[in-house]
């Protein structure tokens, strides 16, 4: 008998310009929680900015401005996010994310770990986490990774880049306000969009898809075509109402499916290399038209049609052990490579297969 | 300042072919709540068949089965059935619909009249339902009206057909089994899966339409056609898997946006004559051109193509009482007019041109 998963939805979503406005109101409602302040924890990108001058603290609350640019959220971060915030103030309210998937995740993974003991490395994994978090919201300022929708917090540790996952990982609330994406820079706008773009081709192409996860995908699909493909593409005020609701059906699409040999391969990079999981993963399908071939020329035009800085050669500067540990990261993934290959995956991908595709880059 | 609607999702979903199977497991996690037995509400169409001795009920669960051929859900039938279930038994752990859209409302509505006081009449209307519910599941067995996603449960009461609406009737689980819809009689298989047309285009068709909703009602759209027009039509496996994705997209898109003229009309039917919800629908739907030329000429291509029996010239054995009542009923769903034809609708539409619309049925 097949088991279907059984998969909890975000809570509470509101959508629409303006609606960062409605933030204070859905604060204050979880403010009798726990030790009564909240925290919120920002992308460094906006201290100083307009958007933090709007965020709604209230005196005792905190705002942490967090450097997402040089690494993935670690477990020793996440530990260190909950540590500091324990000991000094108690148990917040609600855990708070602005910014994009790495805030989204950091907020994920804090607000599981002020009700879980011990370090976020113990709880990688499907279903290791034992309480349900702190209430947490999600207020995306880029689109594209999903992570306001998905079940999993992301973290690299020292063993591996792996999620907390669990239904209590996802969001109490999402705010999403397309007014926030508007000034992301174009390069970071390409990469992010792209994440649901690549979710969607992956998503489609493997053993997992079913009808459910098909529509979801179909639809987001052709929202980023209308974003990133032809005269109406760009960084337009619709296009970001849609890109908003693109990374939502791409993240629900993964609800049932799964990604597959590009998420495999980024996330080698990623770990051996600390590269950023967006940029990671234009890197690599820009090389996997073996396995996506319609998905990697449709890319290809939409880099073409940006001007997309997305540089190539890059492994005639990678040691031959580096690649061998990006590609024993990848191969570990044996849940990417059983959705994009089949369940007879191991006979026909090898740490050496993966190797040469490493190299291609 | 615009307020953005801070709407609640379904908390659990499960899909998948055979995922009734999964019921079972799913009730005994809430069986310590209340007095730990279970409420199942069940369309009496099931009644010896297959699926109901495939229901999982323990000793000491109670298992209803209700007529909901004859009429729409009523506050009375829901006040009788909390009464009738309280002063035998006490308060379920858990409220079970299997059914359609009906039997899905009359769930979400008992569920929360066991912790209001009082009439369920009392709680027509946005947010008037003072505590969150028992513990509430959908089991669709027709699919496209989608009551499984919806923030509403529809009552008729002695002064309007209105629904209960709040972020508490919204289902706490829901377990969409493409394989229950599978023996649906065509005519009905029909007129609910337009239920879900109907509803796309209305939602597309109106001042508030936004990304969100319209992104929903695109791909319900694409869904309806795979399944009602062309060669791959019709009561297939794989369109029923479509058709549960549907009802869901449709219903989400309404989320954002509004119903318009048709359900207008189609409430006025079934508060004065008793129409069941979808035939009503299909009823009005078919002189709509007016205000749907497209839709309703892609309506009239799929009664045409399933061969089903959608009668006309109705209204000749309607008295004009009868018909002025109707008129009054649809005239004062606002929020419908206003959406469809805009803020100036009283401008437009008055119950003298409503009759109008009765009289081409």
């Amino acid at each position: 008998m097949t088991i279907h998963k059984n998969f909890k939805g975000i809570e509470k979503t509101v959508f629409g310009r303006g609606s960062f406005n409605q933030l204070g109101e859905i604060v204050e409602a979880q403010r009798h929680q726990n030790d009564q302040f909240m925290l919120y924890l920002v992308d460094n990108y906006f201290k100083g900015k307009d958007l933090a001058r709007q965020i709604p603290a209230q005196p005792g609350d905190m705002v942490m401005y967090i450097d997402v640019d040089k690494h993935e959220p670690t477990t020793q971060q996440i530990d260190m996010i909950r540590d500091s915030v324990k000991a000094t103030r108690g148990i917040p309210a609600a855990a708070i994310g602005i910014g994009g998937g790495s805030i989204l995740d950091i907020a994920k993974a804090v607000s599981l770990m002020f009700t879980n003991e011990g370090s976020s490395q113990l709880y990688q994994g499907l279903n290791l986490v034992k309480k349900p978090g702190i209430y947490h919201i999600g207020v995306p300022t880029i689109s594209g990774t999903g992570a306001e929708v998905s079940m999993t917090a992301v973290l690299t540790g020292p063993e591996k880049k792996l999620g907390l996952k669990c239904e209590w990982t996802v969001f109490n609330q999402v705010v999403l306000d397309p007014d926030l994406i508007a000034s992301v820079p174009r390069n970071w706008w390409f990469y992010t969009g792209m994440d649901t773009y690549i979710h969607c081709i992956e998503s489609e192409n493997g053993i997992l898809n079913n009808a459910y996860s098909h529509a979801f995908a179909e639809q987001a699909l052709k929202l980023c075509r209308e974003i990133y493909i032809g005269k109406d593409s760009g960084q337009t005020a619709a296009n970001d109402d849609k890109l908003m609701v693109a990374s939502l059906m791409g993240g629900l699409s993964l609800t049932y499916s799964e990604v597959g040999v590009c998420h495999a391969l980024s996330y080698g990079l990623s770990k051996i290399l600390g590269t950023r999981h967006c940029y990671a993963n234009c890197l690599a399908f820009n090389h996997l038209e073996d396995f996506y071939p319609e998905g990697v020329k449709e890319f290809k035009t939409m880099i073409k049609q940006h001007d997309i800085d997305l540089p190539q050669g890059l492994s005639k500067d990678w040691t031959d052990e580096q690649v061998t540990a990006m590609a024993k990261v990848s191969y570990n993934l044996s849940h990417m490579w059983n959705h994009a290959i089949g369940s007879d995956w191991k006979d026909k991908i090898t740490v050496d297969k993966i190797k040469d595709l490493f190299y291609r880059l």
